[in-house]
């Protein structure tokens, strides 16, 4: 056999998901090079404290805290970004497809707030930005989307996009435990970001459905501009009700594009959905995505969304891309054309009104337990065209009650008009909190 | 835009899936030449009888009844076998990877027969041979285990394979019907092949975990060396039992390697398998296949496995992948490499003997309704090293009765052994059935 070109990859930040990288790659290494056609050598690593003693012995691999050694080393043919925040790695980022240089993520955040800067970037300089491991772990669900599914355009993509929060609501309907007992364990098991927002008000999983909303259409979408609520307020009251209507509740990214009338809608928020769909039943800290294609119907990808190895999996899949573009494939990610196409995909396209939103609710109220209650509220909502479509209503021991119903098909802008008129309501405790309820066949 | 090169397709046959590829392109053609880069142009279709009317109207596609204006036109860069069969089907294509021409197919009778030879061809004469949609229709296996999952090695691959006997199983299973009657509604809605056997005696899905197991562990396993069973000896009361005792009765493709010991166990059979499972809930026509890599852990994909547009979304996007070759990409299936990479894949691997397998098993027994008739096989399968997990007696009308039973962890010899002294048994009616139960856990 002749000898293998010698690939060399430097890696950006040497925590959990870059010393993954090192251990399978070494694991596997003589299947993946042989599958590669090319030798792997892992040249330099980048961390903040080389004095930090390390999970693996890594041998004779050079650390330095001088990112440049990689970034502007002209011997590197990959960089692994793997460092994560939108500060450093954003500067470095830039500065490596500045130079043309493949750059390897797994930085969801970076994505979704600088991806449009970025991938304008490596198209102008002709560098390449891979991004696998960034949306939903271990799942090859950019792959598939990009390539598997080059035939299709996507009315509808919707899933689990993060595994702690799927872990708490699991753990919540399986142990009738609240929320604050479930944190505190998923703490503990470190499932929790240090920035527990990412986690708890979706933030997490809202940058990864503006990746994939950016994948699949062309348009990148703001944050702030999107529905984008956490977990937090979910009760295991809330779970068991759902649970005897036939729902389970799931914190759902979705994304749904209207074609005819030309409009996205992006989302992440929690939401009822019927147990008879397979993402219902995606739960711990598994991750699930459906994928509605206008040739090849429904397709349901499902695997682990985070940890060590699954990350580092999809890290390795876009190192394995990325070698056969150093042997002179075309980048299936941005061609010479790609801007074009992107153009096209989002010609014209804007972004729904969250208040246009259809669909059923959950709404949980808690009322003083007076004679008329829940005539008084079925009154409010009636004169925002809102019907019960199931009313369930539980005695609390201090003489109060809680309302939990579920209303036929309704709108987002007369639910929150409701809700406003509830909370001025004398015989309503608190601010009433409602759910919606997914339905993928009307999404 | 500069002008874009013309990639010219030749289709050899155009029924169901031809036209399936002819719709779907003309479809989404702009999107899809954006993404590509390239203009896609059906150049050419080969028809066994030119004068039959056609579902689509083609435009000014050439017809012919000669495949040499396909195989053997130097103009046609990508050879679509859609003829199905092993027979003329295998003449061409070996035809055409002599010429070293691209060959995309859906034939996987074809690849499990002699896929050996057709991808020693390929290898020789520097064509290439392409194949997602001949496994599990639009959902993009192929594409996920050669290329998202390169980093790892497959202990398991397990799932449903053939849509019409699923369909068949979830029927039965839903409304109670036996499988005479169910079959009579597949095949009203055409959904049986005209060889039935395909179907019913699992040999569709079987040639697909053929492919599958050569895909993941380089080696070529023979339909006739592996267990094929087929779904024609469940009964309604089966699926019942089952349903009470946790389990879905489906029929699955077990591909399991032991690399400690390298055994390879491929097999297709109908199982019982835990409604936990995320597999057992893939009912209807739909396919699901589960993986679980050294590196990633299990991921599972669902989808349709059959039909036009399924079908030829996976023709497309083997179209796609064969025309960023033809612009100098390297075939990610086929490298100078290959051989040497399957060869230790495979090197050593042996096919697990059947009668090594192991696992827990249901059996049903019919007997006649006499005393001491349940300690009578209770003692014949002790004797075999078998306890009952669980009993279930059910008496008919005619004064017999049916002995539903599960086990405890046993294996295949021993349950052979049993059954043939059952049916030596003056007491037992008829040849006792039974299915193995799958636990992906063990397996």
């Amino acid at each position: 056999m002749s000898e293998k070109r010698i690939i060399r990859i430097g890696l950006l930040g040497f925590g959990v998901v870059g010393q993954g990288v090192w251990k399978n790659i070494e694991r596997n290494r003589s299947a993946l090079e042989y599958r590669l056609g090319a030798q792997l050598k892992i040249e330099h690593i980048v961390v903040r404290d080389q004095s930090k003693v390390r999970g693996v012995a890594v041998g004779d691999i050079v650390y330095s805290e001088d990112p440049a050694c990689v970034v502007d080393n002209p011997d590197i043919d990959i960089v692994c970004e793997l460092m994560g925040g939108t500060g450093k790695a954003l500067e470095l980022t830039r500065r490596a497809l500045e130079q043309g240089k493949i750059v390897v993520t797994a930085n969801k955040a970076l994505i979704c707030e600088h991806g449009e800067e970025l991938f304008a970037t490596a198209r102008r300089t002709g560098a390449h930005y891979f991004y696998e491991a960034s949306v939903a772990g271990g799942i090859p669900i950019i792959k598939t989307i990009r390539e598997a599914l080059v035939a299709n355009r996507f009315k509808l993509i919707f899933g689990i996009l993060n595994g702690t929060s799927n872990y708490i609501l699991t753990r919540m309907e399986r142990e009738g435990l609240s929320f604050a007992e479930t944190l505190v364990d998923a703490r503990k098991l470190g499932y929790v970001e240090a920035d527990e927002a990412l986690d708890l008000d979706g933030i997490d999983a809202a940058h990864k459905a503006v990746i994939l909303a950016y994948l699949a259409h062309g348009k990148w979408v703001r944050l702030q501009d999107i529905i984008c609520e956490g977990i937090r307020d979910i009760t295991g009251e809330d779970i068991e009700i759902a649970g005897q209507l036939g729902f389970k509740m799931k914190l759902l990214a979705v994304i749904a594009r209207d074609f005819e009338a030309n409009k996205l809608s992006v989302r992440l928020h929690p939401a009822l959905i019927s147990k008879k769909e397979v993402i219902a039943g995606v739960d711990e800290v598994y991750n699930g995505v459906s994928v509605t294609g206008d040739v090849v119907g429904t397709t349901i990808l499902i695997g682990r969304g985070a940890g060590q190895d699954a990350t580092s999996s999809s890290v390795i899949s876009d190192i394995a891309d990325a070698v056969f573009m150093l042997q002179g494939a075309p980048n299936p990610v941005i061609s010479e054309e790609d801007e074009a196409v992107y153009k096209e995909l989002a010609d014209g396209l804007e972004l729904a009104h969250k208040e246009m939103l259809r669909g059923r609710y959950y709404l949980r109220i808690h009322v003083k337990d007076q004679q008329g209650v829940l005539a008084r509220i079925s009154d409010i909502m009636s004169k925002e065209h809102i019907s019960f479509a199931t009313v369930n209503q539980k005695e609390l021991e201090d003489g109060t009650a809680k309302l939990m119903v579920t209303t036929h098909e309704s709108d987002e802008a007369s639910i929150e008009r409701a809700k406003a008129v509830l909370l001025l309501e004398d015989s309503v405790i608190g601010a009433p909190v409602s759910f919606r309820i997914f339905d993928p066949a009307k999404a």
